[in-house]
């Protein structure tokens, strides 16, 4: 059997951007350049042409985007959205019969040929797109009557290979012989904040300003210039609903809480409410309202903290009781990885039969803080909920609210943390937390700016959380506190901290565990906001750095240096816009000085090989000359780090 | 709007073997191998389970083959298939309650809590698998019975974790928690030979026994002991129809012919007919058929070649004009290449509103050719043709005739050359013949059998064709002709020759050009095919090495040795079946002796780093006892290789 259409001889494949061959959108923020491009070719050695036609899902009209020839049959053509939501673009690509007569025209004319055929095969090929184009048929038949009739041959050739001719002749296609990809693809733009981020994490209980106090949002609202003045630009916390009180863990994750123990935040839901509902003893539900407005007045998100999990007094237990697995003795089924229990948390059944209402108000939850004035979630433990669940609450959230940005908190294996990516997470924390030598930090960098990672996982480094106190940070101290932060936030464009205790530089370990000993999560904390720490003061200079300089804007354009030694990593960042570069050099060493010759990546600097120019250390103000090949030197104990800006001469 | 089956859990994805996601067949030969896999996990933690299910596409049962869990997500099940053909699979992956719950109940046993209420957990498990599995319903519920009724929690354990209730458990489950990729994937099983095949290539016209006669099918008969003694299993022929009279050129390819020049075979077709005719002076197409079955006698296929395209005096021409592009001073158009003109060849237009009927036409060429016992065509220059036909053409030959072994003959661009094999060409000529140093030929055999290509692209590598005489044989004389035989036989598990050229070591190029002069192409030869040539020495052992040695049968199990000379490649080649492992050694330095130490990727062969084992040169028959790091030395004017079998102690 024939399938219509095998008269099309253009094959398109390899379209990108593309992840899993279409079946997810790829990610972009407005206002980047995205490059749309494939592989195109027909047989034989003919012209060809090629499109994107795109827009924007609520558009009826697409637009066609005439692609460019790159190299070794590779098509591609740039655009920026200017909408936030869903792009859909396709690829068609065609035999272009005019501009192949008119490169063998050319060449018989230049060869001294009789091309007196020629130009009558040529009029026909006009002839046959005025048919086809009514409204420019006049033009083209007097285009074509010059080309039959004239009799000067370097006139002949002149006209037929104009400009205007070539304009016309793109739109002419016969629709029968052109070859369009199968899969319309998606792209989903987001706003920019979903590619550049800066957050802190606090827990609001811990900022009344006296000690033993439960704070408030209202306490929270006081920290609000202070952590604008250190350039965070989103403040995230723990879950701030009503703390179960069954079960509840005390301090160091003790078993039994003591009558004074605030318990997990992580532990959500008492006979005060669950997900919807805020631990009275931060404040109310105006309280947040109008802390959330305060906030956006200092640049400031706040970022609420979503754990799909329930504390046994919960609400829902008694409310839907299907939503739970229930045991044979009639007890309810708590969170464990045997023989490890952990009897405070109950984890929602995916696979009840009633799935269809959890989703739903799943769901509401998100809708109700959206209505709040939410639109940064944090996303606890996402990788033990279904995929499928995140896919379709996600992508229905952001129909409504394109704004909404969700962070996916898992640490766990490289497939499943790639599909929460897939599914429409926009951001993900990362395995940076424990990528420590150089070699570790390039690879990882390299998969998820390289691949087609690129196009789904948006990377956001944090450096610590409240579960997570990495080797390097017990080890390397003060030190190592600054040189992790300057490498998160200069090798990601999103990054995060967990706030209070990184700045102060707090890295008692948990016995042998990589955790907080006395860990916030399960006590109330005070601290003094008025501390100066150098921690805090490096934090302030990059984040300042990071502001002005939009090459740190992006996590895609980092390119690495080659160095002489193994503990300085180097890399450019250049945003193409603006012409922005940066040279950003760490000594990975944090007890001693260390020095290497770094070979600076000319080109993708827009340099020569043999040029200068000058390099301006925004952290230090020193400036040098630079080539390239550049010697560096190192002190952890004052600056493990230059952030240098390129000033071309 | 809520999507049915949110409940399922299981993600598959990354499945393998895929070309371009399932849209064509990935290649593989009766017999092989061949691995399933995919990257199947559930969210959480619990036990999940995945399955292949195979199938010829003649049968109508699915075979299911459980999958077993490797690393990182990844499954994979390997199977052999054993009928030519199409096979089809799938992948299905399921949330694994049972084994979960074992997992479970293990941990919980062995850490000495009560697990009274964890066994009838259990029970019920088997209970619900005897509800839905009536046939086996009657053994389950008595182990039910037995788990829920013993009191001997170390009898029921045993008994839980049994591997009967194991077997019968994985069959259970419930379809609709079970998540089915929704691509079904398709193999194309093809006979041994499309893997491993040893051409060599002749004009029959020149293989009369006396000089200035035109040579004959049976004159070809006479060679063939000759054939099989060197130990090639194909013998291939330039086209044998009648050669266009109209435009046909001389000698060194002049484009005028004298009365006693013979023309290129490849000027397709004149008066006394086409593609379906034999060219008279070469025979009947008895004595054709005739030499197909005494070819067969000494282990020799035939293989001719098609090449889609008309001398001007082609029966097609005026019986199916509308196949030809015709130009408005009433002409055909031939073939060009602006300012160049190939007048004795015209090709097919496959734009013509006939398409169809060309495409009938041309399958019945090979058609005909399959019913007079062709089974194996080179192909010229498809890539001049519709990628659109080929698909069609090969899959619908194949259904019929599966034997059937197309070779691409496309020296083009890398896409290019792709979609050929993606669109059904079992073998493709390559740029071997171009890729001379050991980086060039290290990271060319990567891309060949590290990537997708692996699956749809199986290389035969040709040092020389009657087209091209590269470089390296002009400039490398002797010593270059057996050095380029050694890799090519030793890389590729398929390759060939331009026989009588090759072996008698003629390279004298036709002026600046890489190509033979006084080419066989425009002219009839006569060689003294009694006469001994060192070349043609090393081409017999090297092709009874081959035959010898399964680890030479695949191209895909090639791994390279590191070496500390850039003259000097080395490879290592294993057949898992047999054991048969081979250490391959090279000097490519055709002009001086050169040594290196090459270091063996000792677990490669099943050895550990400090192991000995002996190697026995099965070119020289030297031995050797090596280790991981081994010193080589070789003289291009004696033997430029090493190929060493592994005898392991």
């Amino acid at each position: 059997m024939i399938q219509p259409g095998g008269n099309r001889r253009v094959i398109i494949t390899n379209v990108s951007p593309s992840v899993e061959g279409g079946l997810f959108p790829a990610k972009a923020v407005v206002n980047e350049t995205i490059t749309l491009s494939a592989d195109v070719f027909g047989d034989g050695h003919d012209e060809i042409a090629a499109s994107a036609f795109i827009k924007h899902k609520s558009d009826t009209q697409w637009t066609e985007l005439p692609m460019q020839f790159m190299v070794n049959d590779h098509w591609q053509i740039t655009f920026r959205a200017e909408k936030l939501g869903f792009y859909e673009f396709r690829i068609e690509g065609w035999e272009d019969h005019y501009t192949n007569w008119k490169k063998g025209l050319k060449k018989k004319y230049a060869a001294g040929q009789d091309i007196a055929v020629e130009l009558q095969i040529g009029a026909n090929l006009l002839k046959e797109a005025a048919a086809a184009m009514p409204a420019q048929s006049k033009q083209i038949l007097q285009w074509a009557n010059q080309l039959a009739q004239t009799t000067n041959p370097e006139e002949n050739v002149t006209l037929a290979l104009s400009d205007d001719i070539a304009k016309v002749m793109y739109q002419y296609r016969n629709p029968e012989l052109v070859t369009v990809y199968p899969t319309t693809f998606t792209i989903e733009v987001e706003r920019t904040k979903a590619a550049y981020s800066t957050w802190y994490e606090l827990f609001p209980r811990s900022t009344a300003s006296e000690p033993g106090k439960h704070g408030t949002f209202k306490d929270v609202a006081k920290l609000l210039p202070r952590v604008a003045k250190m350039g965070f630009d989103t403040l995230y916390f723990p879950p701030i609903h009503p703390i179960g009180e069954k079960n509840r863990k005390g301090r160091n994750n003790s078993l039994t809480a003591g009558p004074e123990d605030p318990g997990s935040p992580w532990a959500i839901g008492n006979r005060l409410g669950g997900h919807k509902a805020i631990h009275p003893e931060l404040g109310t539900l105006e309280d947040f309202k109008a802390l959330i407005v305060e906030a956006e007045q200092h640049g400031i998100e706040i970022a609420m903290d979503i754990a799909y999990q329930c504390a046994p007094d919960h609400p829902y237990v008694k409310s839907n009781p299907q939503w739970f697995i229930w045991r044979p003795d009639g007890t309810v089924q708590y969170a464990e990885n045997p023989p490890k229990k952990y009897e405070d948390i109950l984890p929602f059944n995916f696979e009840t039969d009633d799935w269809e209402n959890l989703w739903k108000e799943l769901k509401s939850v998100i809708d109700y803080w959206v209505d709040a004035g939410i639109r940064v979630f944090r996303i606890d433990n996402p990788h033990t909920k279904a995929f499928r669940f995140w896919q379709w609450m996600i992508g229905e959230v952001r129909v409504k609210t394109p704004e909404v940005i969700f962070l996916a908190e898992a640490f766990t294996r490289p497939r499943v943390m790639e599909r929460l990516g897939k599914a429409g997470f926009n951001q993900s924390y990362t395995y940076f937390t424990w990528r420590n030598t150089k070699q570790e930090l390039e690879e990882y960098m390299t998969e998820l700016t390289k691949t087609e990672m690129r196009y789904f996982y948006r990377p956001n480094f944090w450096p610590n959380t409240p579960d997570i106190l990495p080797p390097a940070l017990i080890k390397g101290g003060e030190n190592a506190h600054i040189t992790r932060l300057i490498l998160a936030a200069t090798l990601s464009s999103s990054y995060g901290l967990y706030g209070p205790v990184y700045e102060f530089g707090i890295n008692a370990p948990h016995g042998a565990k990589e955790e907080y000993v006395d860990n916030e999560k399960y006590e109330i904390k005070h601290w003094d906001w008025s501390a100066y720490t150098r921690i805090g003061e490096v934090i302030t200079r990059v984040n300042r750095i990071r502001k002005q300089n939009p090459a740190l804007h992006s996590t895609w354009n980092v390119e690495f240096a080659e160095t002489t030694n193994d503990q300085i990593i180097s890399y450019v960042k250049t945003d193409e816009d603006t012409g922005n570069s940066l040279i950003v050099v760490v000594n990975l060493d944090v007890f001693n000085t260390q020095s290497a010759q770094v070979k600076i990546p000319m080109p993708k600097l827009g340099l020569d090989y043999a040029d200068t120019y000058v390099v301006r250390d925004l952290l230090s103000g020193s400036k040098y000359t630079w080539g390239e090949f550049n010697f560096v030197e190192l002190n952890p104990y004052q600056m493990p780090a230059h952030i240098f800006k390129v000033e071309k001469q």
